[in-house]
């Protein structure tokens, strides 16, 4: 049975409770992260958010997400990443050591193009991570993503992009739902680990069949993805950080978020 | 603008037609060749179903489908393959120059187990396939499909399987809808080429978003994959195949298929 030491919830798993009920709630619970989505906390600001995640005592595990960096038109993406300069400000105030990137997708834009879009969005804003001293994660989406939200689909390419952009403050956020299929995931695991890029380990699980491409996540032990083994593989590449857990699901939301993060914890502690 | 001279439609892209119906319809719009899914013609029988097309004189590119070779229990793996030897059979028959296999997945099985099965199940078929003269050709299927239909999700995981059993008689299909994300995509066609793998070239298109996982693709043209890119490394890999419109749509199949059938031809003369 694993303790809770390093259990942390992103903040939209349970989406119905405000941040400072979730916090509260998550506290009592045992679990000792956050991880910190901008719906979250922008209707009241980052510093009263830090203020109440800093009442109970949770760590700041991310600021999520930044990245959407892909759009056809050149202005457009100038203010995508004017906000993720923001962002990274804001990550600072909440004491969030990293944002997760999720680097964007656009059906009018061809997906080669929209790499390089993904790399000089990345690379325009690597200067002010480095001088706030705030991490990027950048987190390869599952391909089914490619059309509209990532082009960034395996860990190798995020890896990749690391090795040419360089920053010691750029890694990556391995979340065994976009990876889990791999059958490169061990050795890219382990590359990460030896380049010191893991900066984020997120777990839910993969249904079969999925109802909704986006909001069905499952809950880790009623997919078909092997947490345990991915998580060696995470312990072995050095990675010592909070694990999330991170799930959208239309069905759990609807539960008494009560039940349901008993139910997270339970989980957690018998299947990752 | 293309002219029809290499088009031909998967069975199932005009599933209310029976075949009787399609074939005709077909030859009448300029297809030439059809891929006949196993729906199609089990409840009449192959020899008869090689007639109907036959009259109407278009090619038979293929048999589709065969694989689903994973499953928790010996004695189903067992089935498996004797069902997938008598399609093997079955597509002697039709005079179909090889069958397209769908590799199996299955909740309960390990992925890396699972992709161990499809290699014993294929490697037990191939001999059957020598001895007919029909060729298998390994489709790699979108990594969304990963836990259950197909563990063989890349390109160059299904040359690389290829590589392992050696046979010449084994080969890919190559799907736009299932690799066009795919980063390695340009690279692994020209290996297929190379080694004379390249089998099949299917075409529909990826829509954003997808309303459904299975039976949502889009027609050539309405969706983000960029088909005359892909349909050049092909064309550069040396196939000199048939191009197969391969489309489920529960939203086109609603349509009268004369109407449907007239907009496939439009948008493969325009987009492939």
């Amino acid at each position: 049975m694993e303790n809770l030491d390093r259990l942390a919830l992103h903040s939209i798993t349970t989406k119905p409770w405000d941040l400072e009920i979730a916090v509260r709630m998550y506290r009592e619970a045992g679990v000792r992260g956050i991880s910190i989505w901008r719906e979250a906390y922008e209707h009241r600001g980052a510093e009263k958010a830090k203020k109440l995640v800093q009442s109970v005592g949770l760590h700041v595990v991310s600021l999520v997400r930044g990245g959407f960096f892909v759009h056809p038109e050149p202005d457009e993406r100038r203010l995508r990443i004017e906000k993720n300069i923001e962002l990274i400000r804001e990550a600072s105030v909440l004491g969030a050591p990293h944002i997760v990137l999720v680097c964007g997708a656009h059906r009018n834009v061809h997906i080669d193009e929209a790499r390089q879009q993904v790399e000089e969005g990345i690379a325009s804003i690597v200067p002010y991570a480095e001088k706030e001293g705030v991490r990027l994660a950048i987190e390869p989406l599952h391909p089914m993503y490619a059309g509209d939200r990532s082009v960034i689909n395996t860990l190798s390419e995020a890896l990749d992009l690391c090795d040419v952009l360089r920053s010691t403050y750029l890694g990556v956020a391995v979340d065994v739902y976009h990876v889990w299929w791999d059958p490169a995931l061990m050795g890219q695991i382990a590359r990460a680990g030896a380049s010191s890029r893991l900066f984020a380990f997120h777990v839910c699980d993969w249904k079969t069949p999925l109802d909704d491409m986006l909001e069905d996540r499952g809950l880790m032990g009623e997919g078909c993805i092997d947490i345990p083994r991915i998580r060696a593989a995470i312990d072995r590449a050095g990675f010592k950080g909070m694990i999330e857990v991170e799930i959208f699901s239309r069905r759990y939301w609807a539960l008494d978020q009560n039940v349901w993060l008993s139910k997270i914890i339970e989980a957690y502690r018998t299947y990752v």
